[in-house]
């Protein structure tokens, strides 16, 4: 069950990366490779940082399959998949919640504190999109604004609550998916985003960091 | 015989790098680090996914080396080196062969399935050009078009299929290398590249992934 | 000692990245990605590139925490921030500096040469912002040009120096530090940089590495 969602997820992340390709004027390749990308790269940063290699998504190939499927469709029917668009978003926000509350739960099993579960349940959930947005050099959506990351975060901090409470690791999974894929149904409804800094264009910071 | 080639390879993609940051204007940091991260960036990326750390440009310096060589040829004689342009193109595709063929063969001794091994070969290949580009913030040459990364992906296939056959790693290895080598020589005297998708510019797509 | 001057690094990363961060008026979600991104992602890049996962910075929540309180700090205080900023400099090159020692260090310990060591030291040094910059679509400040990854290079070298006169990891890690920060306050102070390459925006280049 928890696998058959986590396809689902990871396919429609895969469309979401062959739509980018196709917004810009990719090649077979390039549809294939940002499919690929963005639905398993969450997925494999996650497991790079948590020395689980070869990644999942490496060693079952079912999800190289999907991803591939992901990218084909789009590219030989993006009109039709366009036309159902609102539900890709419902079953993407699923796989958001799912995505989430597994990236909590390895995070948990390698031994990880609260801060770094709820960081690895945003990275899971979001570190695709990041990787398809770098590779066609936009500015990751997920950092320019909205709800999405959030709602992942918020996954993760209610599967520390959830485990903190001692009530297992399948329940504090569902909360977690339950708690990421509502909080992005309801951003969704109310078109919901974080409040920005005011801006200083003329402040430093150029200079240190790595200011070369 | 394969440690000769695969320093080569390593050197020329390595000139690359350098004439990248060349093209930018870079210092002669900026050459050194492009030098390296083309030379031996794929490399890293497939033996980080694969567990194998630290990665064997890591542990034998030639590798370095050969790569900070590069970049210092290129910083000081462009020129000349421009001039057999069409010599370096050979050994390019030369080292290509030999990088596909290396990646399959490590995927394969760490469990991984075809497409996981295919995939390897192509990131291998490809991942430090891969790199290379975003650093300097240009769209990755290798999903813009072009037949590049396909005769890596083809190799991958080569290997797949002849180590299927029970024939051995070398002979599989040597497949996979002549059939990648062989498909780059063949697209850049007939310039072939892979079919676009029909562009759909208004289609959605912003919105999953991670939409933000 | 070491512990608290790496922590203080840490925090006066993070602070550059939130300043990226309000630079590209990021949201409150971006500011702490970005915080986090600079604040611990070198350390992270060179731990996953030695094999010690989950990195220092997941496994002890301090680490991830004084990014989040850097990432505030900016979002709700920057013009106060920006008035010291000649403070920030100096806290930002010592911090450079424990960074390229700790780099140097980790990558003896995992049996890297001396080449590794110093490509290591630079890394830790400057990792951080490059994935800041790649995260907001800018060439990282690092390859741009300037004295700061030189520093840290040298730091390196200094380290291996040491190390090879069999003075310990204690005193080679003081001397990277030392030669480190004094670099970057000398190179502060007389506004040094890296010679660049003759351009020949005409060479080729675009056809190897990964042409496409």
């Amino acid at each position: 069950m928890l696998y058959a969602v986590d396809l689902l997820g990871t396919f429609v992340f895969a469309l979401s990366g062959a739509f980018q390709a196709n917004r810009h004027g990719l090649d077979f390749l390039g549809f294939m490779v940002l499919a690929v990308a963005t639905g398993v790269g969450g997925g494999m940063i996650r497991d790079v940082l948590l020395g689980a290699t070869p990644p999942a998504a490496l060693q079952d190939e079912w999800y190289l399959l999907v991803c591939l499927a992901g990218g084909m469709a789009v590219f030989w029917a993006a009109p039709p998949i366009a036309r159902r668009w609102n539900r890709v978003l419902v079953a993407d926000a699923v796989g958001l919640g799912v995505f989430a509350a597994m990236g909590a739960a390895r995070a948990a099993a390698a031994g990880l504190g609260p801060i770094g579960i709820v960081l690895m349940a945003a990275l899971t959930a979001t570190g695709g999109g990041v990787v398809r947005d770098l590779l066609v050099r936009e500015v990751p959506a997920v950092i320019k604004g909205g709800f999405y990351a959030t709602a992942a975060l918020l996954g993760g901090v209610a599967f520390t609550g959830t485990a903190a409470l001692g009530l297992g690791e399948a329940v504090a999974m569902t909360t977690a998916a339950v708690v990421t894929t509502g909080l992005r149904f309801w951003a969704m409804a109310h078109n919901i985003s974080l409040p920005t800094g005011r801006r200083f264009p003329h402040l430093p910071g150029d200079d240190t960091g790595d200011p070369a």
